[in-house]
Order: C-alpha cells, then structure tokens, then sequence
C-alpha cells in the first residue's frame, strides 16, 4: 500500500480521527522536519517501555525513577489512605486531581457497566478492586470508597455493583460507600435544567 | 411602511427570532387561514387583560376565575408555606414545577444581579421580597429561603445581595437561607467537568 | 385553557419556534407595554388586508395604493420583460433581489415539485405558470425563462417538469431555458467540495 | 518529562488536535497491543524515505519503484498536458481526482497568498510554477492553467498574482488562463445564498 494512505490508515485507527483528518496529519508530517518525525517514532515505540501500570491503583505511570510496580500516588505517604476515589479511566483521574480538593487515594475501573452486562468481570476490573479493597482496609487504614462515576444510568449501575461485590467485607469491616453529590453544576441555568438535577439540586441544598 | 415588512419588524423585536426568520414567519402567515389569524390577533390584544401578575410571589396566572391578585400556588392551603423558593423568572418557576420535587411556596425576582450593579433595586424585585419575606414569616410560618438561581457568578450575587438585604430580620426570627445544592448535574462526565463542579461534588457527597 | 398556555400554543404553530422558544416568547410579550402588543395585534388582524397577492407573479406585496392586483414589479416599465426568473417563494425572490444583478420580471411557484409526486399541479403553480408564459410572450415580450431554484434534486426535478410543461409553446416561439450556474459558491474550499460540484466548476471555467 | 505528557505534547503539536484528545490518545495507544504501536512507529519514521515529492507538480507520492523524482500522474502519457490544474494543496489535489471529472496535469502551490503579502515568493511556490508553465508550453504543448483555488479573496489574489508573474510569456505564447466557475455549489438554497453567489450564478447561467 501507498505510504501516505498506510499511515493515514494507522491515524484512522485513532479515537476521533476520522480518515480526512488522518490524511491532512500525514500531508503535515510530510512537511515537518525530521526530527519532529524521529522523536514522534521514537517515542511511540518506546511507549510502553516508558510506562507502567500501577498493581495498586492501576493507572499508568512513568517508569522512570519506578522501582516497583505501584505510582508516586499510590506509595506517596501524605496522601490521605482512609479514602479512596474510584474512577472509570485514567483522564478522569487526571482531571479529578487538577480540581485539588481531594488528596486520598485512587482505584481505576476501566470501563464502566452497561445494564444487563452478562460478564461485568470483563468490563472492569471487579476482582482487582474487591482484592484492594480488601488489602487497603487490613495494611491502610481504608475507611470510605467514593464513586466518582459519570452521572448516568451506566456510572450508577457500576457503583451498584461494586457495592454489592464489596457489600459483606464493608459490612464487617465498617467501610463506608459514598457517591460524588448531585446537583447544579457550575453553570446550569434553571430554566433548562432537567427534572432530576432539580430534584437533587434540592434534596441536597445547602 | 410596508405591511410585510412592518410585521417583520414587531416580530424581530421578539427575543430569538432574527429578521430573517421574523420574515418567514410573516410569509407563512399569509399563506395561513383568517381564522388563525384572528385568533392570535384577539390572544395577543388580550393577553394583559387575561394575566394578572400575583401581588404575592409575582409570577403571571390567569386571570379567569380569579378574585383578587394572588395566584392559585399563593393562594393553595396544601403548599408548604414554610419555605419559599427565589427564582429568577416565569419559566425557571414553570420549569422547577415539572420536577414535582417541591410544594412549598414562590418567589420571583424577576431578574438576577450583575456584580458592580449600582443600583441593584432597579433590577430584582428587592424591596417586594423584603415585605414578602417579613409577611410571611409573620402570617404564615415562613422558615425557610431556598435560593434556586443560576449556578453562576451572577446568581451567587444575586443571593448573597438577598441574603444580607433580610439578614437581620432573618437573625432575629429564625429564619434560614439555603441554596440549591451543587455537584454534578444528570449526565455529566468526569472528564468533561470543571474543577469548581468536582470540589462540590465531592464535598456534597451521599 | 390558560391565556399563557393558549398564546404559548399559538406560538408553537408558527415554523422553527419551539414550545419553549414560544412560552419564553408569552412571558417577554407580558411585560412589554401595552402599545406594543396592540400593535402587534392590529398588525396581524389587519395582515391580509394590507397586502395582496399579485396576480401576475404570485408574490406578496402592499396593498397600499395598489389599483388593481399587479405587484410594482411586474408593473415597472424599467424592468426588462424579456426575462422571467422562476423562484420557489417570496424570501428567495427578496434575496434575490437583495444581489442587484437582475432587473427582469419574476414568477414564484409557492412551492418544488419532490420525486414521483402524483399530482404536481397541487405542489406547484404550474397552470398558472403557463399561462403567464404564454401571456408575457404575447403582451410583453418574454424571451428566456430562468429557473433559480435551490442546487439539490428536488429543484432540478421542478425545473424539469415546467420545461416540458412549456416546451411545446417555447419551441413555436423561440423562448429559451436556463438554469442558474453551478460552481463554487463564495467561500467554497476545494478540499470539502463535493465531486459534483467540482465538475460542475471544471466545466463553466470561465 | 513523563512519558504520557511528552508524547501527549507531540500528538497536541499536529493540526486540529487539542491537548485533551491528545491525552485520550495516548490512554488508548497504552492499551493498544504492541503491533500497532511498533508498526505506527515504524511507518512514522519511515515516512519521508518512503514519500517523494514530485519535481513537477510538487505534490508528494510513494518513492515504491520510482525511477526519478517525477510522480506517476506526472509522467502519465494518457493524461492530457495541454492542461494544468493549479491547486492550493495536496489533499485539494486528492478531492479533485475524486471526481474524475479531469484528465489533465497538476500543480500544487503549497499554499495561498494573503493579502499584502510582501513576500510573496516565500509562501507559494511562485518560482517553481514560473519554470514549470515555461517547460511544460516548450516541451508538452501546455495550453491551459486552470486555477482551482478556493472561492475566498486569498484564492484570488492568489490567482491574481501567477496570471501577472506569468503574463508575458502566456501572451507570448498563447497561454490561456482560467478559473473554476462560480455558481450554486450542490445543496445551495437560494434563501441563503449571499448576494456574490447569485450575481455569479445568474451570470454564469447555463
């Protein structure tokens, strides 16, 4: 195959890149120096070798510096280990740390649960998150899981699940479950704010 | 001047409707039967003699069947008079009403309060709400002011502006003021959220 | 029913407002003044007094010194009668208009005729079509005939269908057909241009 | 840096694509298998020793059994090279072919001129094209430039600019120069056409 179609091909493959844009992305690299080309190469290649995933939390980190397998997050002794956020995918934790309001620790799913899933072990890491847990609440100290899932049918059937799985051991071991709150968010007009918001928005009132 | 164009003219005044639009919607007029209309013709010539505006919580109700200038929702035995809901406008309290979350009492300020705004009794019903607050705790065991505006630096104004207005009498009844909560709204994703809207959601977990 | 929701209905029969669009529409209309609204009101009871239909071209216009039903279009004796552009409405002809470049007469068929319409006489003016074609070659002189119709299938069809309609009589009488051009239309990017468009463009190079 | 955020800053370096799809790239490039990543990296690095650029008409094509530096459409002795199609780019190039409406040679600029441009040598191949339209009239019977740039100002003055550099030897030697037409683009309505559309359409009526 033609080298621009092969690797407007490869872009194509990308997540939000459609093959028009692909094509425009080689035709820029085309006109872009070797070197931008060369340390793009190389660092794709090296992807891999360069990042971990962290048996603890399980989001990926530099290996740099590494000397085992768990994050600076998740071995960082100030961070409060009583709590922890559990999220769908890393972007999420990304974007969670950047409102600083919570300085606990972190799990990541993977995914989230559709209704009707038959083999939710598949779609997320249930096995890892009961087996932490467990492991944070005898070594950690672990006393509060809070879902931080999307606001739909889908992040509320994961969080139902995972309190389920996890339901006995926290009945034993006096570990709490709580969801991210309800309400407006910053932003919402009332006038076009759907009945759910609302309600919530005044259950929850402050 | 033109009658098309005179019509297009009165329509463009309308909010939302561009002069483009305002023509086509001339156009079809033309092309819609007498009947039509007339009876929007006669709607419109009446419309102010059909609505009052309540001297309670100034919402617009109709005025068939009524006998003095208080609105059915004022005037209605079985709502909570213990709180009292501060809205913005018509369609926010028409809005909340579909939520069925809430059957209290209302309050429309009929606007919201810009910062820097020098004379804020100009723009919200200031003053009405002062004499509506105080007769209400008095006559009809007023407890509570929720304050459901725009979660935006404008509402927040807005309400902090009110908040001081009636803070004194407010100390001295008992009287307490609460917004609607903040956190995430349905369908939010965390991805896509704003700090502001994390750090509520997180603090207002359940 | 309620006047708010009644004139909210009204509203919402009118095209591209919405039920939303139309109550936020009731609620600016109450708190306009009242000159305002009996404005409004005599301007829509008074609409189809005021403007005619021209019997000529089947455009709307003022009636206002009007001595019979012909439009000041059809009647300007400085327009060039030789030609007649053919339109689908009367916001296409003002637009049309607004271009400058044409000073011929004009004929608006109220509508386009859709693939394997059974009764195009019901979509279209077609009768009338003809017999001012017939009409304006005898008295005025008409040589060509353009359709400026919209650039999608539906237009091309509508045009088809007139010149058969009239073909018989322009070929006795010499009266040409044309469409407007295609080609790259202002702002047009070769890269998003459709295939049928560049053709078109390569083709009428100029 | 972290590996995640260098290649994300690389992915953020290449047109229409933001820091945060960056991001969710390089999320999705960690869970890819080890395939793709090496074959991306590979056909990145390979990607100018694979590519040339065409000695003639500038656009760039698989270096795969090229014997010189002249690209198969180029040294195409079926096509016709008594015409020249100048476009802005290589995906213009590409959407051009599509259409298969045109048979003739090629010339990509590299790009379009602004408006007092001072130096304009420096942001189109002006030089280049100069050489080529003298090699192509001497040695292939070229006839025609068709300018097939977009239908903005910037392509017009573009066009402006090579008609005059090129002026005397097409005078000279009886180069023809041309654009292509201007005219409703396919799906064009006549209600939103802007005033230059029209008057083009009307003129270049067919």
């Amino acid at each position: 195959m033609n080298p621009i179609d092969k690797l407007t091909n490869l872009f194509s493959r990308l997540p939000g890149i459609g093959p028009r844009q692909a094509k425009r992305l080689v035709y820029f690299l085309l006109k872009s120096d070797n070197g931008f080309l060369l340390e793009f190469s190389e660092n794709l290649r090296k992807l891999k070798e360069n990042v971990l995933q962290c048996r603890s939390c399980y989001r990926f980190f530099s290996s740099h510096g590494a000397q085992n397998f768990i994050c600076p997050l998740c071995s960082d002794e100030n961070a409060d280990s009583r709590m922890m956020l559990v999220l769908e995918k890393d972007v999420d934790l990304d974007n969670f740390r950047k409102s600083s309001v919570y300085d606990g620790k972190y799990f990541v799913l993977g995914g989230t649960l559709p209704f009707l899933e038959k083999n939710p072990e598949k779609r997320i890491r249930s096995e890892a998150f009961l087996k932490e847990v467990e492991r944070r609440v005898q070594e950690e100290g672990l006393q509060e899981i809070i879902f931080a899932l999307s606001a739909n049918p889908e992040g509320e059937n994961t969080a139902d699940y995972l309190q389920k799985l996890a339901g006995d051991f926290a009945n034993a071991n006096g570990l709490k479950f709580s969801m991210l709150g309800r309400g407006l968010s910053t932003g919402t007009e009332i006038e076009y704010s759907d009945a759910e918001t609302l309600a919530n928005a005044f259950h929850n009132r402050t």
